[in-house]
């Protein structure tokens, strides 16, 4: 049973799930990185060798067939069905780990990445993920919602198949609260959301901007921590990403096709962990937050110091980054 | 020139230096992992290719030899001799790259790791952080000054030859800002300090100590945001690392050769960060902070999720890694 665990000194939880760790051929099977279609749970044919779907997107053409499906966690970070209890453990606080932790399977293809998805198709991945949202919400006990791709083995990734997790947990996150304190701070002191005053500053620059269609803007951030980090911020006012409507998701999919395009095309060997930034599920709207994605490429030559300290040196400045990415080069050619 | 750029949102400052991105080249040499002695900086008979020597500790039976040269970084992430100069950039706000970036090279021999030193060599090391320090410390507008080591390239290291870094900056980072806040506020209400509080509270249990002599205790600590994070925190109340005393060094650089040795002897192709938390350089000591070091492993099947999301899944509790480590066996075996 995973154990959800709070550091005496930030406050943050860390949740400690022994479960998750698998056997040791496992590791070294995925350390070759690559997996045949026929041994992938993912890959059509293989269905139960997951847990039973709990959203399917049929195959237009293709009677019986499946383009995405979202299943349960076969190795949960959290499990559900377990009332949330608070407890002490010495000086310490833990809570047991009570929550959902889901898989969204985003096409039958093994190896078809989002950025070769038609904008159709990611545009229904995008709503798969509003609907799970909207379904996790509805659980007794579920605060936040997160919703994440894991992208190539730098990245963390271990399984090729193209997936992102969504994890339905107790608490919100530290980093949540903080992101969510930092905006309301700057909200009190210009009477502006500082997501709004990013986008309309980045568009008086345009140095930073790397795409643009009627509702979104992607841009790499001032203070980027990553080399290549691109924000997709929605250019209208929003707090939660699960209050997305269709059409909005239509150009979501529209811009996340190009800049994951770009990403590919400028950086040999593309990891990344992409990363859905909204509100508390329960929290009402407010005017200082504004949901958005954020893509942090993970360059297979850049230090991994920064995991973990909080402090960031970034080798290439977020104009060059933009400069690269628009020019449709290849970093560092 | 290097520049200290302000997320707008978290308020964290991110080093934009762009002069440190090496050219692909030396990426691919880097990717091999390996280079060899005859062409590494590091080595004796290379000294040219450093900047010149800031600290050097002679070897005792060779004489013209060292043991350990202490130099100015080659790429450094932030320059000296600058006035610190804040400045709106937009919306934004940046500050000039001044400040110190020094390097340790711990040994004259390419693949000596630190664990196999003798601990008198390790005492000296850690002698030469304390007089880099404050040295440091007397340089205008340095207010914080981060001692940390990457070893392995999962950690982020890029050269093979055993060396640390020092850097000194013109502002404290977020997360010493909040992790100083969050022991205030523990202070606040228990009237403790939380790292003391820690240290009674392990001893106690005895199930996630790995070491311990008479002046420093290594624990797993008890919301480990990896697998096998190590703590080593000194017993007797200290808030800044600067003032560790010659005898003090011996204690810490016993307990550093055991825990190194026992990650070592445990986890295959270690990786690891060891960062060395302590006080900003001109606050006053108080109550409420103890220094401390943070090693954090690198598994390399470990997921890159957590880095930059402030969210973390451990997928061995610190109780089996303490137990692993205790008992001299290898992971996963």
């Amino acid at each position: 049973m995973p154990e959800i665990r709070k550091d005496p000194v930030f406050g943050r939880w860390v949740i400690v799930a022994s479960d998750r760790s698998l056997r040791p051929n496992e590791f070294r099977n995925l350390e070759r990185g690559i997996q045949e279609p026929s041994d992938c749970a993912f890959c059509p044919g293989n269905e139960s060798q997951t847990p039973p779907a709990l959203h399917v997107i049929p195959q237009e053409n293709k009677p019986g067939a499946w383009k995405i499906r979202a299943v349960q966690n076969k190795y949960p970070a959290l499990i559900s069905n377990e009332p949330t209890l608070e407890s002490a453990d010495g000086i310490y606080h833990k809570m047991n780990g009570a929550g959902l932790h889901e898989v969204v399977i985003e096409t039958p293809s093994h190896f078809q990445q989002m950025e070769d998805m038609d904008a159709r198709h990611i545009k229904e991945v995008f709503e798969v993920y509003v609907s799970r949202i909207n379904e996790m919400k509805k659980e007794a006990g579920i605060k936040y919602v997160m919703v994440f791709k894991n992208h190539g083995r730098n990245a963390g990734a271990t399984l090729v198949h193209p997936h992102s997790q969504i994890i339905g947990m107790p608490m919100v996150p530290i980093r949540v609260v903080q992101e969510i304190d930092g905006a309301e701070n700057y909200f009190m002191e210009r009477n502006k959301c500082v997501f709004c005053d990013i986008a309309d500053e980045e568009r008086k620059t345009g140095k930073r901007i790397v795409g643009e269609n009627r509702e979104f803007m992607a841009l790499e951030p001032y203070a980027s921590r990553f080399s290549f980090e691109t924000w997709i911020i929605p250019k209208q006012h929003s707090c939660h990403f699960e209050t997305t409507s269709p059409e909005s998701a239509g150009y979501l999919a529209s811009i996340v096709k190009e800049i994951l395009g770009k990403l590919r095309r400028s950086l040999e060997d593309l990891s990344y962990n992409l990363v859905i930034h909204t509100m508390p599920v329960h929290d009402p709207a407010v005017k200082h937050y504004h949901w958005h994605i954020e893509i942090m490429p993970k360059l297979s030559f850049v230090a991994g110091f920064e995991w973990g300290t909080g402090f960031y040196i970034n080798a290439v400045s977020p104009e060059d980054a933009a400069h690269t990415l628009n020019s449709g080069k290849k970093y560092g050619n």
